[in-house]
């Protein structure tokens, strides 16, 4: 049996065929424009899967069905994206629609729950019967997979452990509170940090790394320089380190998940930022006499959308 | 069907036979003398038990089974007091050596999962699918129901929400950590807000309500003084119910229940509690767009901890 994910972006949309191994056996993707008429974008993502299913010669018998993993605050039930402030829509029946162009069932959820569960169906999480998975990128996604589904909550909004506070009225955050994890520990937190570091010290390596303009710092700089024994790039990368941590532990208290993932471009530091990650979250966890949360680094890359949408429909 | 549920304090050991419909028709309790070995401990449980059940005359095959709740971090799948600082055990087989004395299946949770059990059951929570109970005490104990059942995550030591974070290398938590919402939001954080309050504003109708003496405050004398129109009381008080919501926010954000409850003695505050909390809680929640959790007062007071505990066995 084969499943359809579609990874609802705001700048691409991506759509896979995925098999039972979760393999992608056929991909395809498309700009979304997000400007334009949403029913626009609903009628490239049905010619998007009517494309692949042509050119793969899959029988649509063969296709359980369709998954679409969205950004922003989707109603999984009805099927229903009821707010996306990346895609500007509000009570989209996505579902509906996209079942009109093409007769297959059509699932939705939140593209960071996705995530989740593609990593718990084939990547880091894989066996677990509790995991979680926080990507960083503009913000903290994250999704939690309970015995193997995705837990959203009685209104299908959760779980935003972005969200969820680091230090009370501090930072701004994207949300209109004020000290969220995301506004801390998100790959734009840490090149803000990373930007204000060097404005201060502008003999850094930093500065050089990015030929003095400090626009071009991204989320790997600081960790860059701070490789190459800079000092104000390891102070930058050792406090984001603290900041990601202590929302870890965080989530950790409040769950307990077997496996804890971390995906996003961040992650690509794998044991340079696990390492001193676990240090701090075995100090300050809080029961230190039962088996501890393994901390892992997502293995499914940018495929996680694609593969976790596809789940939904399994 | 008759349920046992025993709730083992670090004061008393309560206990109670409880219906189908959560009364309890039959209760006793003694002192825990916590500090003697601990086999003494679960003698006194087992003839607390026994009594209960000759006084009644109920059948032991009327009886499903016994529930024990206790502090600290129990396994429950093995029945084991793994770790408790109140009652200092460790690794005690709790429900094998009181099945030894009364021939009935014994289950074991925290405190904290039981009294949320019981509000799920019978009380504030009755009838949503998804529901956290917070108890606010010397600590800020919690319990999360998801379908009806205690969620303790991989290790069963979920939930600890009151060691989240408030504030980053805050106030000293009693779990070691810094910052924890248990250090700005339990009433002894409460209690100790007030003395400060009151220790550099000594002309406070504070002052006045406990004759000078300031280990006389507790977690209801702020409100008191607040009540009686004391501008450092209001104070205080407006500050608490500010840390108490963010913590809350923290767990709507994360687990999306239908209905949050609020239980301990700083709760029967009532809405003088809860509307100014939802005030918070309204403007700084991440999903404003869907369906909002509701915030309730706990409905079972002290019995909650019997009560729940005897639900294990159902």
């Amino acid at each position: 049996m084969y499943y359809v994910g579609i990874d609802l972006g705001g700048t691409n949309i991506a759509a896979g065929i995925v098999d039972e191994s979760g393999n992608i056996v056929e991909g395809k993707s498309v700009p979304t424009k997000k400007e334009r008429d949403f029913s626009e974008i609903i009628k490239d993502m049905a010619m998007l899967v009517t494309g692949m299913i042509d050119k793969t010669g899959i029988s649509l018998k063969d296709i359980k069905g369709i998954g679409i993993g969205s950004p922003g605050t989707p109603n999984s039930k009805e099927g229903i994206i009821v707010y996306s402030n990346n895609i500007k829509v509000r009570n989209a029946p996505i579902c509906t629609e996209m079942a009109k162009h093409i007769g297959l069932p059509v699932y939705l959820d939140n593209d960071a729950n996705c995530a989740a569960l593609a990593e718990s169906y084939f990547g880091a999480a894989k066996g677990a019967k509790y995991s979680i998975t926080i990507t960083l990128g503009t913000g903290i996604g994250s999704g939690v997979i309970l015995n193997k589904k995705i837990y959203s909550g009685f209104n299908f909004s959760a779980a935003e452990l972005g969200h969820t506070l680091l230090i009370m009225d501090g930072e701004e955050c994207s949300c209109g509170r004020r000290g969220c994890w995301e506004a801390y520990a998100s790959a734009t937190a840490l090149i803000r940090q990373t930007r204000e570091a060097v404005s201060k010290n502008m003999e850094s390596y930093i500065y050089k790394l990015v030929d003095g303009d400090l626009n071009r710092i991204n989320a790997k700089t600081a960790f860059d320089a701070a490789d190459y024994g800079d000092e104000t790039a390891r102070k930058v990368v050792n406090q984001y380190i603290k900041y990601l941590a202590e929302g870890m532990i965080n989530v950790i208290n409040s769950f307990q998940p077997e496996i804890l993932v971390i995906g996003g471009g961040i992650s690509k530091q794998g044991d340079n930022l696990v390492n001193p990650l676990k240090k701090i979250i075995r100090k300050n966890i809080f029961c230190k006499e039962v088996s501890q949360t393994e901390i892992k680094i997502a293995q499914l890359g940018n495929d996680a959308g694609i593969v976790g949408a596809a789940m939904l429909a399994k």
